[in-house]
């Protein structure tokens, strides 16, 4: 049972995916990880998504390179938000994997974030969760304090310096 | 009251964005338009994020073009999903409204959809909103279902044609 | 029955693929045209690939626009060649459409013309035909002649002229 | 006698070139790898599509970088499909050899696959030629089979370290 | 007090921004280093610049990357003119930043430099303040002759070693 | 004598270059409008900066196209600064004027407004101007808060209409 | 007999070509015009390059667009220079063309002008024509000259509209 | 005295711009380099051009980076042909000088090679020179056949290893 699962085109993404999964585990959010890809496995895709609602599956994180369709692939067989995660590509570093996943038609969404923005993927699966979740809400408001404060710190560090 | 608010850098681009109104009036959420901009009236905008909550706002929809600060502003502000819309600009059809909007850095996520994606937009809002809803998942399934039906309806009307 | 099986993914995409189609029948090739979405009917397209054999076909040729994942997703089904088709699409003239379906990832081709070459995917599926039909090979030398007259009439025309 | 044959504009593309003949002789197709220039052997080049038949060549795979047009040069001279890898220079990745092999005019195609694809251009010519080829197919489905059972393997492995 | 106020979204960006912090202090220019986000901080980056004429500061530089909204933000609280510096993001060298600080919409100017252009921003700097201030003036054209003279000592340098 | 003054490389561009015109005027200040051309006329242009004091002129706007070089060489012969207007091109929207105009090399900077930004680059230079004017501050407070009091009205007007 | 040969892919392309012939024709240079195609007449394209010498070809003027590869196929062929102009074509207004054209490997050149830049092309030649030719020289000069004027007189024209 | 003047910006272009040189003295010819910058020393490089004839300059190379306008401006003064080399710039991989370099406004002619392209650019000046001179012609074929004999050894060579 996974209430998050990100899925990545190539066990090799792993470094890059990382950070979403720490980041979900962080907020106390199950998270599943899988390796799985659109053009590889996909009848297992489809298989995800036929059955995520028993899994318990409340939303897809994908990441892929380059012709980068798995979170579209994702987005065809589910009605659970899906965020794409453009994988840095060597390739115009990821232009082809951000295209390939922002630019979907009308009627399938893939809520895309910057190349190789794993942790806001992370962060956005956890805002959409915190809409029915006072608590998950206040850790998000606590993560946004902890930023400001790093920034301010980075600031008083820098006024010593100079 | 409105469960998602829709803001718009300037009422020039409501025709753009209507679509997505349309699409959360139809799946029935309170929606609200805005036109409000991050760089004219930036106390506005700070000042509607801080009420977010007391307004009952669930999501953000920003659209915005050119060097398009809108959703990250709105984004900065709220730990609600915001989700961008890259207004088509006249220079290089919107590749500066895109990257703008998606290309947020680590801590400050905005889902963003494709360069005038606004129906998608609406429906991104719909199925976040949907995870604690049976009754909007029941209905973006009908939706999916619908799509799935006028494609196969074209597919029908082209074999007689040819 | 069809040899060669033109997939678009919106009827909206007629003319433009129109002219593969008629170059195929010029050739005498046995084909059809269907429109089918690699996001709004993914269970009618992987069908497809799984009875291609059956239904004869020996080539695929699909159009598609934005993040234009028709053409790879057929390839994860079959391993008949995929002509992909990059249809021009409203952001910088096709990039998108271009990148997603040329960039695949190592084991899926995609055979990918031009923006907009659909006149070329034609050929190109006749090419792969005639490496068996000598019949088919004699056809293309023959186009291919009829091309290099066209350009020598047009030479004489613009000699008359200046 | 070569069934493929496999064009590189410098001896020095060999590394990025070489998969392509290791797949197809993984493949057990004959193939023969030259170091041909369009530019600096014109008179070789239209040679080698002009004895072609003789040769007993089915499939042509052009390799090139920059302003790339040693595929589309080979694909004036011959009716058999070229096969262009785009080889990425040190301009934008490869976008100028890209450009310079995908965007043939109307009447000479040439089948392009990823920025240095090399093997995704050896199995669309191994695609090409099981289409008269049973036992050819039946190795192109175990490569399939291959590849899926190896994405299934790297998500084991990845649910045991998580 | 500072008659210019660098500010840049992150400590990291401080090797890059430095150069401007020389070369204001070289003409001899109050000029503080802050580190503030537009999206971190926002509430800090509103008071800076409702703040700003009583601190003195005459010239804002701002400094960012990616989605770089920072100079944009300060420009919408300020009449002072605000220099923008795109940081050379790991995404096609910077395009991100520089088209998300140039392209500002009609009424809030940001005064862009070169992608990395921190002294370009110094001096920019200087020349506003030089409008008042002959003996700003006098120095830049000294900056100026000096560069001349390095070029020319540049051209010496190499008639030797040719 | 001028206090601001605009050039630009051919009077086909005055339709994009008199929106800064009219702006200047708008808020007092005297300004004069040049077509003058950095490769067709470079000695007048020469003459003009060296006659710069003289004249008066204490801010340059140079609006160009294409390879837009006109700002750089003003900025080249000058202490003043220089803002660039880059002009839409048939390129690529401009991308090779804004290039041109924002890429300068280090000891001679441009400020750069966005492709066809002229508003903007009148504003920007009545910024530097108001760095010692009160007056002109004053009446830069009111321009943002006109802009404020519109999009306010327009987002009144919206209410009204949905 | 032709000094400057202009060659154009498809007839298609002369109004774009037309001013190169009208420029060399003002500047008294026996110049032809043909179509022929790199792709459709290699033959050809290759006999005319081999017969260049008796035919009194000084200079080449290659017009083509998409994957443009004329200049560089006649560039393969001759020691003389060769100037590609590339033709703006549908795609990201001939980005495709440019870098087809331009980015010739080492030992190949192509003197490459603007995207469209036809009237260049002619007074490139011109210019190289004019190395052995003092009365070409001094038309170049005239030519110059009048350009200048005209700059001028726009500039007089404007002084009197404003 | 030289025959062909190569500018360059700064003397770290040195180790790109030395080929041109090196390829210019191994055809013999008088060839002089020079550091002069567009923008730092702009009447040294008016003064170089005003000069050109009496020092017997034919063909003038300007190699250049970023905002690229060193061969512009060059051209703007000469009549003579000038070649612009694009300095490979840390941005884009040099599409800011090349744009900057080739996309020349009508009239002001600049003969543009690839990015890096500096062996290129002193072939073409050779070009330029051996139209008047049957020796160079000569040499440029012995140079050609040179390349050919190249490739063909290469191929000689890759026959061997595999």
């Amino acid at each position: 049972m996974a209430t998050v699962t990100i899925i990545m085109g190539s066990k090799s993404d792993l470094p890059g995916v990382k950070p979403a999964y720490d980041t979900l585990k962080e907020f106390g959010i199950d998270t599943e990880m899988l390796v799985l890809s659109a053009h590889r496995t996909p009848d297992e895709v489809a298989e995800l998504t036929k059955n995520a609602d028993k899994k318990g599956i409340k939303v897809f994180i994908a990441a892929a390179g380059k012709a980068a369709h798995l979170a579209g692939v994702i987005a065809a067989g589910t009605v659970r938000p899906v965020i794409g995660i453009p994988v840095k590509s060597s390739f115009m570093d990821g232009l082809d994997s951000l295209l390939s996943t922002v630019q979907m038609p009308s009627g399938i969404p893939v809520a895309t974030v910057a190349v190789g923005g794993s942790v806001n993927a992370a962060l956005l699966a956890v805002q959409m969760l915190a809409l029915s979740s006072p608590e998950l809400s206040a850790k998000l408001l606590d993560y946004k304090e902890k930023m400001k404060k790093d920034v301010l710190a980075q600031n008083e560090s820098l006024q010593k310096e100079i």
